[in-house]
Formats: C-alpha cells, structure tokens, sequence
C-alpha cells in the first residue's frame, strides 16, 4: 500500500529527531556512581527506575520530574544521609539534561527540507512542555513544522484531539517515530498510518511486549532518510 | 462597545477558574519557617523568589520547577547544612503543591454553563503541562470546554499561534483572566477582547507596572458571573 492519501507527516522528536535517552542514560550513569558507596550500581539504577514509575503519576514525563526522582531515589538510597551539596550536585545533573546541546540524527534534516511544502508537518511528541520547546528551539528545525503538538500523554484518545483540531482525517495521517507504543501502536489502532523508526536504545518504560508487537504488521526502517522514496516516489 | 462579535470565549484557569495562588503561598510560608532557624522569614522569601526567577528560563513555570528551586534555596541558605531528610519535607510539600484539591471561584461553574453552547468556549493557561492537565481533570469543568490549550508562556505570538490554530480571528476572540500581564495586555495589543477579574493575590511575577496599566483601558470585573449579561445581553 502507497501513501498518496497522506497529507499530514507527524514526527516524534525525543530519539526520532535528535539524540535524547542517551543523554538521560549518561546523567543516570553519574548518579549511580555518586551513590555507590551506599549500594551496588544495578541496585541504585533498579531504585531509580521504580521512583521514577511512582512518581509518573504525580509528576509526568521530562527533565524535571527525572530530577526530583534522582533526588528522592539519592535520599532513599542513602537512608537520608546523603548531603545537601551531594544533592545539588544531582540538581546540577538535573540542569544538564534540561540544557543539552541537541544532535540531530542522520537525514534528518535533509529529509524535513524535502517534505516541507509538500506534506504538513507536524511534530508530536510527549513530555514537559517547557522542556520540549526549548528542545525544539535549540535544535533549530522548528521553522520545519507547520504545527508542534506537546502533549501529556500518546495513547488513542490523544492522537484523535490532535487530529480533530486539525481536522485532519486518520486515512491522510502518517506518524513516524521510535516508540512502538507510543508513536505506532495507537495510530493504527485508531485507523492512521505509522512508521516505526527504531533507535539504538528504547527506554524501559517505552518497551512493549514483542507479542503486542509482533501481532500487528508495523512498517519498520531503519533510517528517516527512507522516507523519502517513499513519500515522494515520484522523486527517487 | 457590546461583545456581539465574540465567538470564542477563552478563560485562564489558576485564580481564574480555581484558586491557586494562596496554596503556593501556604507551601512557601512552610518552607520559610522550616529555614527560620537559618535567616528570617523575609529573606528566605526573597531568596526562593530569586531563586525561582533565576531558574525560570531553565525550568519554566509549575510546581516541579517551584519544588526544585525551593529544594536550591534551602540548600543555599543553609550552606549546605540542611539535612536529606529535611529536602525529602521540601519534597513533599511540592508533591502537595500537585495534587492539592482543586477550589472552584464563586459562580465559575455557574457561567461555564449558561456560555456553554452559545460560545466557543477554550481554557488556555500557562505552566507545567502534566501539572494543568491533572488540575483541569481535578476541577471537574473539562467538558465545559471545547478547546484546552496549555501553553509555556502568554506573549502576543503564542496567542497568535492558538488563534492561527483554530482559526480564529482576534476580533471574534475575548480572553479573561487575573492576570493583566498575561491574559489581558498582549490580547488587546493583537487586536482582541479581553477581560480583567482580579484575584485578590498576585504572584510578584506577574505584577505589572501601573502605569504600563493605566495607560490602557482595562475592561475589569469583580467577579466572573459579570461576564453572563455581558455575553448574553438578551438573557439578562
């Protein structure tokens, strides 16, 4: 099946455009290692995570909930003897990861100047809406877009306000994005089109079960670049 | 001048619809007495004031970007000798800060109701997105709404990217809030309609210089049951 009936190209940014869990990956390193001398590394990483899905609920997705579950996961860890200016530190690792320098991923670009124009473009992702803006805004492809969408959460019921305020139909919405759950699996599961682009490395929390996965024929590639014979046959 | 042109009636939600404000101060006021024994309560307000200040263009606004300035601020003005388990308090008091039961503003519900239908009705506020979806669920006034906008900051081009967004004309537009520097100064200077209804507390931020205001004609009200003749002069 072609995508001549898609109009509308939405993109995932976090690990779809520009680099990110491996950043999150490198600050959860330094942390681990600060508390080692309280417990092994894969026990510090384990407490991390479960703080982290806690405190989900509360706090959502994005730099600064991580910051404040690094922060509570230290004072757990160390049964509250972890010191004040230990704590900054974690606040400053917290700080870096909100003020990354953004790496754009292979083709990226190239493959956004392509489709401008051609397609309304639209980028959709997750997490703290501050965080995310100034992601954009740092990584320079904002000009890009036609619309930027931030929200909370990407299940279906999500996807169908985007694209009711839109008025955009399913039948002419394409995703493409890294998350088999987040960018993939509700698109389809309400009648659009999604392109699973994988990155070297998924966050825990992102992983679906390979069943989930396997029952469902999702379009994979393994480059954003691939998208243009696709798009545009009439070019390639 | 009437409001028969109006179509789409937007509302700020934080001590506009609901208070909040004063649950901010309770958890500041807390704070500053958990560092009274470090310097007196005014100077640790100012301190977490510029602390807050200084991180905003890092963090944004919300509760998770107040708990961890609070967090920095009783770090600095302990010299780092505050102890973990007095951050963990610092901790909680933020996590109260995001679930705080929300207390609708007299007549809120009344006029959302008697709007309903008649008008386009958009809630478009500012701040931490995770943070504002959870209070509109908690406020029970999301299905009043026909569009929710949450926004990172409320200058003339983030209106005019909502008003793009839905196509709507900014003369067709009134916006109403506590805030003249956010929902009405930028509004009326795209060339729409706005309504000031002044919570009796406001946060230092958001002050705007009185002869900025007075300059300008500011359409006031008391209370946000005055709209109601306002908008439907026929009823009234």
């Amino acid at each position: 099946m072609g995508y001549q009936d898609i109009n509308v190209v939405a993109f995932d940014a976090d690990d779809t455009l520009w680099v990110n869990e491996p950043v999150f990956q490198d600050v959860e390193q330094a942390l681990v290692e600060m508390l080692s001398h309280y417990v092994p590394l894969s026990q510090a990483r384990d407490q991390l995570f479960d703080t982290n899905i806690r405190n989900l609920e509360l706090f959502g997705y994005g730099a600064k909930s991580f910051t404040l579950s690094m922060i509570e996961t230290a004072i757990e860890i160390s049964e509250g003897k972890i010191s004040a200016s230990e704590i900054q530190k974690i606040m400053n690792l917290g700080k870096n990861l909100i003020q990354y320098p953004i790496e754009l991923l292979d083709g990226v670009e190239n493959v956004l100047q392509k489709l401008q124009g051609r397609f309304q473009l639209m980028l959709l992702t997750k997490g703290d809406l501050y965080d995310q803006e100034c992601k954009i805004a740092r990584s320079g492809l904002a000009d890009y877009f036609d619309h930027v969408e931030i929200i909370a959460e990407k299940d279906e019921c999500a996807y169908q306000k985007v694209l009711g305020k839109y008025r955009v139909t399913a039948e002419e919405f394409l995703m493409v994005g890294n998350s088999v759950k987040s960018d993939v699996l509700p698109v389809m599961s309400i009648g659009g089109r999604a392109i699973h682009v994988p990155f070297h490395t998924t966050w825990q929390h992102e992983e679906v079960c390979p069943s989930k996965f396997e029952s469902t024929s999702v379009h994979q590639i393994d480059n954003v670049s691939e998208l243009l014979p696709m798009l545009l046959p009439e070019l390639y």
